[in-house]
């Protein structure tokens, strides 16, 4: 099971898959070389799919638009659109939603439910529909396309994300590729997380569930730039079996797939967290010995959310206080007398103890483009990791200094 | 029921209550003028206590030993010492906590149970007990010693924080004040909150202990800097009865006390979010129309703690799309087509439609010091309110910059 990362891959790198990117002009002040209308779609019959939508309470209608698809039907393409959410706009965004779909699925020769509609920008703004339908008629989706998609679908990111490896499956060298975007909640009007994986392997529909809502609990819901989910994050897989694999069900083929799976969202999602807004540094906390993995995901959650751990980050500051508090009131079972942590491998605190730790070596390793922080519970054998970035002055400035 | 404000009024100001505080040295390089070792005492037997302490798991001694002694016995004095913390040391803070409220009881002629101890400082260092010793000896409470008492306590503080009313009780007029600290969890090594709540009036130890519970419910735990919790968080009131009124225990006389409790909580605790790090404006974030008070509290408090909210208000952006985002993912029940929300009495939402509003008009009241979001689920008749304070280039400064 070991994997072969593809340099410079992208969501067509797996077999049978295509895409293409234009300029349709959504917000009517972007430049005419920022593309902001794309669609994949994956060539072939009898794909499976399978996707992870926001749990926020306030959906933007392309969230609602593309549950209902996905239950009727595999999916067969995704049409995105950057510069407008189509959220908070009332009911006729359900039906540009719709509408969106049925046009994507006309060009393409497929039914709507086999089409799956993602969108990101402003919010409160009705969506041009005029101007969707020119951009969709004027995609022209190719093997290569996979960079434009990549880069068709950021809004305030500094980088597109990318990620692609190969893993032998069935006696069978298969694909599995993705692309994302996100990085923070930086305007509110241009939030969101949209991740998209593809690969060549035939999974079946039940098996390719599991696993995806296993890679996602470890990866994209494990970051956090600010705290916040935005109201049409989504995370969408589909497979199309063009590597000729026996269909993986279960056992070491659905290990192995899940194993390239898991990777390429990991590389993705730590991709938006190094690019948050403002972020110079990648934090990573690992918690073990927690009575459960529920409870490690707790603490590790609540510890890269705190506004203080990740200032203290900023400032290269070993501040071992502000984490123990972050654990303290994160929910997960603690008892002090047995925890223990370690910065970026220097032992800060044993059992409960403070620790006299060489303060100056200790500063520097924070400087690191990665710092790392290991909690030792104590308690069990729960394990999670979660992800964040430092909060800076320029955090502040891109978030304050926006006015709608 | 209606209540009159005592100008410059302290934690003296209810009769029968003494305060006196001195410069110890807790710290080695705190200058002489910071006064570090403080005692309130109340005056004459049958006194009646309640006090909150912090949720977090980790918890430092002063709270594990006073959640003790206010367990076996009514309190008649607290000792406060700011500089140190005595958390993360181990068995010793237990024992150095017991010790201290010992020497303070020795010192004032009481048992140990009868006194209460909290600290604030720097965590992980010993309590340096004989300088502790030395500033217990040296405290004389004079009934003028109150502002003396809000100036010890204080640590990163800008401003001490001190309130006084006076209320008609059983045809008495009885005072109830209170003193602060807490401006944010500024340095981990300078966090906590801490308040402390007299009365002359006499309340049955049943009944102050319901009222401080929903007085705390209403107000210091509705307040966010960061978000984060302290290990040595307490609310602490003790009613000593000098007024001379009938013991309060319930009907119209437990309202009048709980609305003079609330009155003065809830000024500390504004107080407390003004002087936050960084602070630049006080933010007020109603939610109406819950199905609950619980989830119009949760809802509240997450708008509260986004960083999102925090940085527009720091802009002065009515960026009402970062408010339905937090309240989408606060957890309580929402509907998005009945939600409506005002930016400071202008309608921005309506029915979960975005409205036109003027926006020069809207930035213009984001500039006053005090900005109040209303936030209307439609779906019952729960309420609730949180406070917190903007999020600035000076939150990243005094929490980056700090060095270990």
């Amino acid at each position: 099971m070991s994997l072969t990362p593809i340099e410079n891959g992208s969501v067509t790198s797996p077999r049978g898959f295509r895409a293409g990117a234009v300029h349709a002009g959504i917000r009517s002040d972007t430049p005419p070389d920022v593309l902001d209308v794309t669609i994949l779609i994956a060539d072939g019959e009898g794909t499976t799919g399978a996707a992870v939508f926001t749990k926020n309470r306030v959906t933007a209608a392309p969230v609602i638009v593309s549950r209902e698809h996905i239950e009727r039907a595999a999916p067969r393409a995704v049409v995105v659109n950057s510069g407008n959410a189509n959220a908070a706009v009332g009911p006729q965004g359900i039906a540009d939603a719709r509408a969106t779909a049925e046009m994507a699925a006309n060009r393409l020769g497929l039914s709507a439910d086999e089409v799956l509609v993602c969108s990101t920008g402003v919010i409160g703004v009705p969506m041009p529909m005029s101007v969707m339908r020119g951009g969709i008629e004027a995609v022209e989706p190719r093997a290569d396309g996979g960079h434009d998609f990549a880069q068709a679908i950021i809004t305030t990111d500094t980088r597109i994300k990318e990620c692609a490896v190969t893993v032998q499956i069935g006696g069978r060298t298969v694909t599995v590729a993705g692309a994302a975007k996100g990085s923070g909640m930086i305007h509110p009007d241009m939030a969101t997380m949209l991740a998209f994986l593809t690969t060549d392997a035939a999974v079946e529909q039940d098996c390719l569930r599991r696993v995806i809502g296993r890679a996602v609990d470890r990866s994209f819901n494990m970051i956090s730039v600010d705290g916040d989910t935005s109201t049409n994050d989504t995370v969408i897989m589909i497979a199309n079996g063009a590597a000729g694999n026996p269909a993986v069900s279960g056992g070491e083929d659905e290990a192995a797939i899940e194993e390239a799976i898991t990777y390429v969202s990991l590389e993705l999602a730590r991709a938006i967290v190094r690019d948050g807004e403002g972020a110079t540094t990648l934090i990573e906390i690992n918690v073990s010995g927690a009575r459960s993995d529920d409870d490690a995901r707790l603490a590790a959650r609540v510890i890269s959310t705190s506004p203080l751990v990740k200032t203290a980050v900023f400032g290269n500051d070993p501040n071992w206080g502000r984490v123990m508090m972050a654990l303290g009131r994160s929910g997960a079972d603690v008892e002090e007398s047995r925890v223990t942590l370690h910065f970026n491998d220097i032992c800060v605190l044993r059992d409960g103890q403070a620790q006299p730790f060489p303060r100056e070596e200790a500063v520097e390793r924070m400087k690191r483009p990665d710092v790392r922080f290991d909690v030792a519970l104590g308690l069990g054998d729960g394990a999670a990791t979660a992800w964040t970035c430092d909060f800076s002055y320029e955090y502040v400035r891109i978030n304050g200094e926006y006015t709608t």
